[in-house]
């Protein structure tokens, strides 16, 4: 949680942290100084002391917004540093950070480093940086690092932003229901008034309408599977695909806030006037799956236990999963689901063999997501709810979506 | 431009590129694939030869879609890694790419790295990765990298798409100016059919659900600053404040194609009603600059001196510039314009001091955005519009639109 940062800097042994990037869309930015039109930014927190934001004089009101302490990045001159180091923007931007640190009086220590840029520059630099400074470690962390692990745990705010988009998903998930089934139907597919057929691509666009109409963003797009694809988690669908009664549509819907703030995610899967008994019975056992997992959910508890349990439950149900063939593409293919916040993809995760001491902590934000695939025969199946882990025990599904199967046609 | 990518990787000494990060909203992943629904890939292009893209066999179809040969990324057991080093992701990772780099006999030379990823994972896998293989050298540039350098100059294919994202900006400023001048005015303000004003807020709405319902994104949001705002160049302006009469507002709007393609960039300066004499004046002064600055535009000449000019036009008139002053914030206060691609801001730049062989080179797309600010008189005034540097000399606008100061209402 945010109010342990400094908690957490001193359990990872940092003195620092020094974040990189654009002021949106870009996760540890975003989650710092509440996100803002800043093209480039640099943020320094030192333990136990408030973050300092550096912003160029032009967006110094959008740095101003942030409500943080802001320092101008243009009295560094960079013109003159680029002068002095024959134009090499990399030695320039080090000498920079020399400047800034010293004036923050940053002269030793671990400082972590956190943000979103280019590996390049990221790498070019702060290599550059490392060997000016001795006297500090860079510390360039990834899957379980500090800002991460605060990020993991959400406050009360985070929670009704992550519930406030989850309401927003939800809200289209139903407009494209209505959406979809107030067509006519002719020979198994969906059609317009003027008979030509409607397709994935026109359904995605109304989508999109609304995410833009309800004031949020949908940056990672939408997968909206149909057939053979939805027997391919990650597969989007194919916008030119007519949609077609009978098959499984897999429809992973995950929004976020405008400008890159909080993500929701969910999946439903559906078929259109009719499922086949091959359909159902998947959709059976998925729906079996994700019941049992809910209902076992315990506060603090492993989340590799539940990846166990998911395997365990659907292997007894016939299907082959990454415990009894590791890389099958056919059953249960992928884990059961992974922390949600200012990245759709962040901490806890469910890896088989992760980390014990990854848990079911309070104010956790996790999906909860178990599916069949099976693409020889056009078939996918994944049912996904993001829940809140309560500091009471309770894991609430943050916006609520009803999990049928079958969408009757309106006519 | 793109066919010269391993002349450039030729003269920027560079054996190998590597890309890193996800599949959309990451220009130089989307520049070598054409972009795609990947959570995270990896590119490698050795001299010489086509790239091969590593992705996740849950992502498979979405990564054969690129066209470019793949390789499975999940057959490299991360999971069994990351047990041999005892959970360390950084050293797993490192572990993996020393795995992919032998598969692909890259065992020497340079390797320059590309992508948008967390900057303290590139840098602490990166230095791992070094350490670990003393025969290559991993190149982090910036600034003007190789693959900027290649991205700088726009094959026909890439101008066409600028020019279709240019088409939707104007028409949906066009929309824009529609929507704000058929509202009724009370009091010198904008006021809805129930007496309640326009906002800025409104009006933004209003622009990203055209930007939905023509298939484009508007990642960056939109500036749309007035009175004061408008004097501080990237205030994006108040959501808040209600439509006024007489005061200058900056509209400068950068949207892209869907799921982070290339951009178009474009600001028109608007006075609702009527403008003062003082914005009037500051207009003219702009206009001018403009027209001077665009009428003396030639191939291959160098960028650094399109910003001198901009400079000695503007002091003639009397106002402060980077040049004269260079800390203002009053008057020209930022450089004449920037590369635009699949980066917003990218090669080549306008800065005084930039390099001399910085140049408008045939296929260059540019912006030219001459400004005057003053803040403390509620004045801002901007017109930019992007032009393509054609190979046979002409400097064409790709997406017109009347560059008008005063928005007569329709009633």
């Amino acid at each position: 949680m945010k109010s342990d940062l400094d908690t957490l800097m001193q359990s990872h042994n940092l003195d620092a942290i020094l974040v990189i990037g654009p002021g949106q869309h870009n996760p540890p930015m975003v989650y710092l100084t509440g996100g803002g039109h800043l093209t480039h930014a640099d943020l320094v927190k030192k333990r136990g002391e408030p973050p300092v934001l550096f912003c160029a004089s032009m967006e110094r009101e959008e740095g101003a917004r942030t409500g943080l302490t802001t320092r101008n990045i243009d009295d560094y001159r960079i013109e003159e540093l680029l002068k002095q180091y024959n134009g090499d923007q990399v030695q320039a931007l080090c000498a920079r950070y020399q400047q800034m640190f010293a004036d923050l009086g940053l002269a030793s220590g671990r400082v972590a480093i956190y943000g979103n840029i280019d590996a390049g520059r990221a790498f070019g630099v702060l290599s550059a940086l490392q060997r000016a400074l001795p006297g500090i470690e860079l510390v360039g962390e990834t899957g379980d690092s500090m800002l991460l692990n605060a990020m993991q745990t959400k406050d009360e705010q985070e929670i009704e932003r992550i519930r406030g988009i989850g309401k927003i998903a939800t809200k289209i998930i139903g407009n494209t229901a209505d959406f979809i089934t107030s067509h006519a139907v002719k020979d198994e597919l969906l059609v317009h008034k003027d008979g030509t057929p409607l397709t994935i691509g026109q359904v995605k666009s109304r989508i999109d309408l609304w995410v833009a109409e309800y004031g949020a963003e949908n940056p990672e797009g939408t997968i909206f599977a149909m057939g053979h694809d939805a027997g391919v988690p990650h597969s989007t669908g194919n916008a030119s695909d007519p949609l077609r009664f009978g098959q499984t549509i897999v429809f992973d819907f995950y929004p976020c806030e405008a400008q890159g703030g909080y993500y929701y995610d969910i999946t439903r899967t559906w078929c259109l006037g009719y499922a086949t008994d091959e359909a159902l019975a998947l959709y059976e056992d998925v729906l079996f799956v994700y019941r049992q997992v809910r209902s076992q959910l315990r506060l603090n508890a492993a989340c590799r236990d539940y990846q166990a349990l998911t395997c365990e439950l659907f292997e007894a149900r016939g299907h082959p999963t990454p415990r009894s063939h590791p890389l099958t593409t056919d059953g249960y293919v992928h884990s059961l689901g992974h922390g949600v916040g200012l990245y759709i993809h962040e901490l806890p995760f469910f890896r088989l063999n992760g980390p014990e001491q990854m848990r079911l902590a309070p104010g956790v934000v996790i999906t909860v997501e178990p599916g069949l695939y099976y693409p020889e025969k056009n078939l996918g199946v994944r049912l996904e709810d993001t829940l809140w882990v309560r500091p009471d025990g309770v894991f609430e599904v943050l916006a609520d979506y009803p999990q049928d199967l079958v969408l009757p046609m309106k006519s």
